[in-house]
């Protein structure tokens, strides 16, 4: 997090005492904000996954996502230069996207989070279980 | 991501003919959609940072957050079993927030995200720039 406690397999090590500019500190919260979606991190996978892809198998291999939210989702990441846009001159007109070397790297970034997923899946289906035990118990 | 390419410091490999249940590929899919919220995370960092807070703290550390979403999001939180919510039986009522150890390993797990955040702002306001002024020629 902002303080950079060390990640579980990583070789750096949590420095308490490096100086957190708080310009960079808001900046850097924004933009996890902005890649800390749901959306973006399925459509991030799913360029990973399957490299080069057209619109309407990206609707496919992202389950869920309407049509309105792939379009929004696409154009902000393009923004951000997680991916790229080409639109092929044929009739009609076809338009791929790919993963930029900056969207590969969020990617590996996220990978501890997947593994974590993996990992803790049935902690986290306990922990709700109980919690929802509590609350019926509770009415 | 699904595929899971090794995370850049980290030691274990790709493996790509590790075989993947479509039902935990699902539930992994769900809950990753579940945790990467940008006030989820923002909380999550707040918690990492202050150790046990109380909920007036919490609105104050999680800048721009509504009292809503705050309570909405240590709801969700507690229920995925990532925080701990302790009411102290004084008048007024006290109520404080904590995280647990998974809530801890979520938070390491999502350190190569802000590491990621912080390495690449520059890139990132870059690419954001390129696309405005693209966007603005195209009128």
């Amino acid at each position: 997090m902002s303080g950079r406690p060390a990640h579980a397999q990583d070789v750096r090590t949590y420095d308490p005492d490096r100086p957190v500019d708080p310009r960079v500190e808001a900046l850097v919260n924004e933009l996890i904000g902005r890649v800390a979606d749901k959306w973006t991190l399925l459509t991030l996978e799913a360029l990973e996954d399957n490299g080069t892809v057209r619109f309407t198998q990206l609707s496919r291999l992202v389950p869920g996502i309407s049509q309105k939210m792939l379009t929004q989702t696409l154009r902000q990441m393009e923004r951000e230069g997680l991916l790229t846009r080409k639109v092929h001159p044929v009739v009609p007109p076809r338009v791929d996207y790919a993963l930029t070397p900056l969207g590969h790297s969020l990617g590996e970034a996220f990978c501890g989070v997947w593994t974590w997923a993996e990992d803790h899946l049935a902690e986290v289906e306990a922990a709700r279980a109980a919690f929802d035990k509590r609350a019926a118990d509770a009415l």
